[in-house]
């Protein structure tokens, strides 16, 4: 009860509808109605439970009437408490301060909220960090710093209670303990916003229990690796973003790249965060409403893909009151392509973390040109290492540090991935160690990101999570066994179509640096808007005439469309010829500016765009280049 | 009480169980059943609160009897009325007219049902408007001439009551005043439908209130112009038909055009109607639920738009019971392409409104070709205006007749619409100058209708409502700022990339008359599939082109693919040389019939198609017709 | 109760709350708690309901002491019954046997659920065939072998009772007989799994009253028909398979080909379907969540459409607990192309019907390839007929056997579906002749198909269910009228633009044989991605230059584009120079395998596909054999 302010106006005390007898003060003055009328007094009630006796001979007052009374007395009498009152100095309806009375309740932190306490009236805490409307009451779901509870609001079924209330509000509950559904709830009287001194203490001391409650409880990972400790900082970072968005009821916004490193780094994030989001909420679709994981198309979050997102993102903060999510891209969002998209969702306040292994440009103090954009991002360019950490990897491990549980399910992805990318190094090797113990073999591996990306291409903007599941061995491992099957021989059928018309059209040229260039023109030679598309055709074109003449040859196969190109060659030309396909790309916008060349990717593998009539200049120039090489 | 008919059977009245005493009459006949037998008579039950004693020594009757009982005597008793029965001469079952009573309850209009009411029992008639299955009752939300009410009708939680109801039916509804989350609301105990006659009398009453109500408040126009003089009629029609499809509840299905323009138009409406939805209905998503918007890529009405709503439409009918939308088309509609796609709509009974500033063709008695197909149809040509009165100024005039509280916050969007347009007129200067006194300059102006533009090229079928209404300026200023500087330098640099690659290729030729061509193969010379698409593409190298010359030279550009052409003329061509691109098309359908030629647009500004086989005699002829053009 | 059991331990009784007086037996012993203490003895409650008095001066005993007692006697004393207990020679807590006591309940059939048993509790065995949570309580669909109830189980509004439960679970559901919006209904008061041995018992009869309830009631079919008689079994288990999956609450998803035949097809089907879902549910959507029809664009089932619809099955299986749906291929399912998609379904075990009639390859004992992977394939190749009977006719008796109500709406279907198809047959001409006497004649029915795949084209994937109910007269008739009008003159416009551009661009050889072709790029003397596409129009092109010289002469028309051809030729062509496009296809496999030629269809009507780079070598080819051609 607050009564410290000092009045110089009479004060009238005013009884909150659920206030008990306990909260009544002898020798002060209430307000009350008359509820019934005696020869020998009348009764007033002062709040829903409480009422007094005012002795009075035959009294003239009349029962509906208002009045202000003083309480004497408060006695017991056959086991309960008898109020007795008197006529107080001050009228009804005069000129008083009235003084509002709140039920004095326990203030209770939400992890004492017990069973012990069903049946009692509490009052707690919190922050609102999530409104539902259900068919009957309204659910409030609130936090302190100790845990997360949720309060039952009650009119009439279906209508939305405390309309003022927002989701972020810090408010005082009050209500009864009780149990629903087998979980605590509370049955609430009240719900009032707290004053902003109130609020800022609340708000501080919440912030700092979930802040610490959001770090990762294991942040180990799998393999032992230079480069992967030191990212393990910002695994870290990343890991607790994330469970803090679930804590704080923030949905989570997956975008990856749709190839096998991209698929197995979106759903190792998945797995993690699913069981969290089901814990965490006591909405059953929570897994469905709090967290969206959509491929990308491009290798790069574009335009098109962040519009999309904001609007959808702005529309559910309008139409269902949710906070915006948080962004999570995954093997993409590295590189300069991907600065107008994140800088267009930062102007919305969009959080995000990017985790990648594209290169992202010139490192400089371990921060390359979108961490200007960015929440957090790890990369393996950040530390000194390469792509050959593909995102899997570095997702997987985030996942174990996001939740360790999930573990066990996905020690598999990092080869998976790996295979995927064609990526080699010292940590592929562990982790094709550990997916061989697993029981699966290189040859396994590589059925089964051939067969993720066989699928993603006809999945199109879907993720195919039932599928994709199946596929990665999350479920029924006879299952996965059976559509493997099935995907592979379809996908070999595919891809043996294409050669069959591409391979007889191959053009291939010797030059005296000993090169051997095989060009084909891949929009005449192969069927188009089918898989295997152009790059993955050029690439199955290339591997099947190294294959002729041995992987240490200095073989580059060059296959172009009317206003693109795709490369591929053998490490050789990488290493005994120092060619970097990013270098030549730079050269050729520099001689050639009005053909709008663009484009990259690794040294020896990835593509060109170039305006159509500029294409042979473009080529010819490339093939001038490549003439030119010299062995080291 | 109907008791009106006479019989010549006996009648026997048989209360509706909602009866009270006061609809008993003295010495008429009623049906009952005996619910408790005493000694000294038994007790027959009338209704459900309605019974009376039928005073008889030992009777033999027995509990769960029916029988007919005069009312012999009502009487005042200990503070409530008795009721004494006597036999019937008529025995139950026999052979005599059931009349049935229903309870006899003041008959009260809409606009009466006050809080002073609350409580008491009522009879209101009126029109159903919508049905709501809640989780709890069923909601009727009924209109009788002077307002709109909503009654509850309950029997178990989620069961739709009076299945037999359906939208647009004429009831009367008995049940006590109430009030439900602040509203007033009836709980219902009956509802039933009128009669014919009545349901006549009332829908008439009906008719011309809601008819009254749906006209626009202030049909007064931002700035002074003759042409907007002789449309605030046709504008003032528009709003009407707008306001009346709220108050009937039936959805409204915004279609715009994909440009600045457009986008202008369509988010002034939307803004109008929102506040206007959320005011009419007691749905919460009701802004969401009656209210769509979607660009349309094309310029005009396509037959796969109209397929697509209509569809969707149809199902909402059969599925939720909901009407048939008014369709709006804004910066769309007028022209002969949009004939076929009207024509559809009209078939299945949707009503529509235009509001367009593109050529309609021919225009006689003030009427154009579209106006057999649609039912309102605002367009300056029809009044002797021409497009530079954008669709954007047209639609922001018909939003303040809509809702004029939503004046102030869009009186910037006709100077975006109009600088996005490029259109110069009297009545754009008096919308630059409000802009001004906004704080928009003409190069903020032209900075939004360039993101609005860009923004759109990536939203795609996605209206983007938050992020449009954030560049448009409708939320935080600041952020509108931020994003504008986010998009415009993105736009810039694809707009750079493009006129690297195009303006080198441009070719120029002088011909005799003075005029200089720009020749461009804009597929070949310019990337595809990326912004700015190729009709922005030439503008900006056009623009770029005359700024080199100067606005009055005779300066035109023609760029083509391989089955389009897009043209860009200085003024002067117009002016000095008679041009108008819609003749030149017209003429080359005449003489090449084969090249299937279609397009137009401006005079000195818009687009063919032709098949792609006879791209060059169709250039050619075009080329051909510019050369031989005089100087006036 | 189930009391043979033997125990070597002492047995102890204990009720369940629900549990009655009825459900005593004199002399045992049962658990209870002591819920009143007197002078004279204490009262034990043993259930809910049910307690007794152990008499004993001043007992010890207090209130909430577990205690085990046994019952000496039950006797009437007032109107009810007394229960007098007495020591149990068993103390509470000791080793002993605990007997839970279930309520001793009438086990009543389904059907036996009449009204005669309102307010009476029932014990009723089942399967689990659906559970929906509502609002209020949570539903359980609930068969046994005799027909199907629903029992509602609520503690508090909106909150899953029973979460253990799933669909498919066998339970014995205890509670009273209630009615629920007219529909009887159990108010459950306990729901349990049964035991193994039951389940299996309760399993076996349910699908034995089921199977022979999914039967087909009458089987017979419009016309007479030798190939029709053949294929009626497979119809009847067709049909079947559709009652079944209704029957078990298992969705049905439909996938037809985009033209007026599986148009047809897929609309027969469903008006079939439609009335028993609504008939067997108690779900007012059930029609929306139960049934889905889509467009194909392929003219067979793609991976494209099987990854979604696998998606989407997954995720309702996952988030909802639907059952897979059962997959009905309709004019679509039965070549070589179908396998990979079947195959992919499969793995999930999806089961499929397939009713085509294209040509499904070499028939084997009535097998063809796609029965590996079907589980009931209705083809008419099968059984010695072809393709000349469509699918819409298969379609639309397999409609009539699931539902022969619908026969007399869709009567003139598969005379629609003829036109469509260009069907020529004695089938053919009954479907005709049944058409007329419906009012249909042939023009109309031309009319009416060249609408439907006029709008089918720019529905794309949607089914747009409303609009084609109109065109196909399943609506008002006046409307289907006023639509086929406005449709006809706009494809007549579109096919006239294509035709003009077109025809002047024809090229006609004669070669010796006496074969006219005609030779036309369509892709550059035709607009491109409109209506008609280049099929149809090829179609058109061939049909008018037929119109010329007659339909019995020679005549062969081949359009291409870059990487495709159709091919339209007349019946001559078959009939006399023996020529069959499918040959022609597999003799350019062999001779030009790098061309990738891929397609085929019917004899004289069909598309080839090839790459780009070897379109002239592939043509050529094909000119030559057809130069080569010899007159029988």
């Amino acid at each position: 009860m607050s009564k410290t302010t000092t009045y110089t106006k009479p004060m009238v005390y005013v009884l909150n509808p659920s206030c008990q007898i306990e909260d009544l003060e002898i020798g002060s003055d209430y307000e009350g109605v008359i509820t019934r009328v005696e020869k020998y007094g009348f009764f007033v009630s002062l709040s829903k439970s409480v009422y007094g006796l005012l002795r009075t001979r035959n009294p003239k007052e009349k029962v509906g009437d208002k009045i202000v009374v003083k309480i004497s007395e408060i006695k017991p009498h056959k086991g309960k408490m008898d109020v007795d009152l008197s006529y107080s100095k001050t009228r009804y309806g005069n000129d008083y301060e009235k003084v509002p009375v709140k039920r004095s309740v326990k203030k209770t932190k939400v992890k004492d909220l017990t069973e012990d306490l069903i049946g009692r009236n509490v009052a707690v805490q919190g922050e609102i960090i999530q409104i539902q409307q259900t068919s009957g009451p309204t659910i409030f779901t609130l936090r302190d710093e100790t845990d997360i509870t949720w309060a039952a609001a009650f009119n009439e079924p279906g209508v939305r209670m405390y309309p003022e209330l927002e989701v972020e509000d810090v408010v005082e509950i009050l209500g009864e303990v009780s149990l629903h559904s087998g979980k605590i709830q509370i049955e609430s009287e009240s719900i009032e916003k707290l004053p902003e001194d109130e609020e800022e203490a609340v708000r501080r001391a919440i912030d700092m229990a979930v802040d610490k409650k959001a770090e990762s409880p294991d942040t180990s990972v799998m393999i032992e690796s230079e480069v992967l400790d030191k990212l393990r900082p910002k695994l870290a970072a990343a890991a607790k973003a994330i469970r803090r968005a679930i804590l704080d009821g923030r949905s989570i916004l997956v975008r990856h790249h749709a190839d096998a490193d991209g698929i197995c780094s979106g759903i190792a994030v998945e797995q993690a965060v699913l069981p969290l989001l089901r814990e965490e909420s006591n909405d059953a679709d929570a897994e469905w409403h709090f967290f969206k994981r959509s491929p990308s198309k491009a290798p790069f979050y574009e335009l098109e893909d962040v519009v999309k997102d904001l609007s959808f993102a702005l529309e559910d903060q309008e139409r269902h009151g949710q906070k915006l999510p948080l962004l999570v891209l995954l093997d993409n969002g590295s590189t300069e392509e991907d600065v107008a998209a994140l800088r267009h969702s930062k102007v919305f306040g969009v959080e995000s973390v990017v985790v990648d292994h594209h290169y992202p440009g010139e490192v400089e103090d371990g921060r390359s040109l979108i961490d200007d954009y960015v929440d957090i991002h790890v990369n393996p360019y950040l530390v000194g290492g390469d792509s050959q950490l593909t995102a899997g990897a570095l997702a997987v491990e985030l996942a174990g540090m996001i939740n360790p549980d999930v573990r066990d399910k996905i020690r598999h992805f990092p080869a998976i991935a790996a295979v995927g990318d064609h990526a080699e190094c010292d940590e592929v090797d562990q982790y094709l160690e550990i997916a061989e113990e697993l029981g699966y073999s290189r040859e396994d591996l590589d059925r089964v990101s051939t067969c993720v990306d066989f699928e993603a291409y006809f999945l199109r903007f879907n993720n195919g999570r039932g599928i994709m599941n199946t596929l990665l061995g999350l479920e029924d491992r006879e299952r996965q066994e059976e559509l493997l099957d099935v995907l592979m021989s379809e996908s070999d059928k595919r891809v043996d179509t294409q050669l069959k018309a591409a391979l007889p059209n191959v053009e291939t040229v010797y030059f005296d640096n000993g090169i051997q260039l095989n060009r084909l023109d891949v929009e005449k030679y192969a069927h188009k808007f089918t898989y295997p598309a152009p790059g993955k055709t050029t690439g199955y074109v290339h591997d099947k005439l190294v294959q002729e003449k041995g992987e240490d040859k200095p073989i580059m196969t060059l296959a172009n469309g009317p206003d693109f190109a795709v490369l591929r060659a053998t490490e050789t030309i990488k290493n005994d010829f120092d060619f970097n396909l990013n270098n030549v790309i730079t050269k050729i916008q520099e001689e050639l500016p009005q053909a709008g060349v663009d484009g990259g990717g690794h040294e020896v593998a990835g593509s060109l765009k170039f305006v159509e009539g500029l294409r042979d200049e473009v080529l010819d120039l490339f093939i001038e280049d490549v003439k030119d090489l010299k062995r080291d």
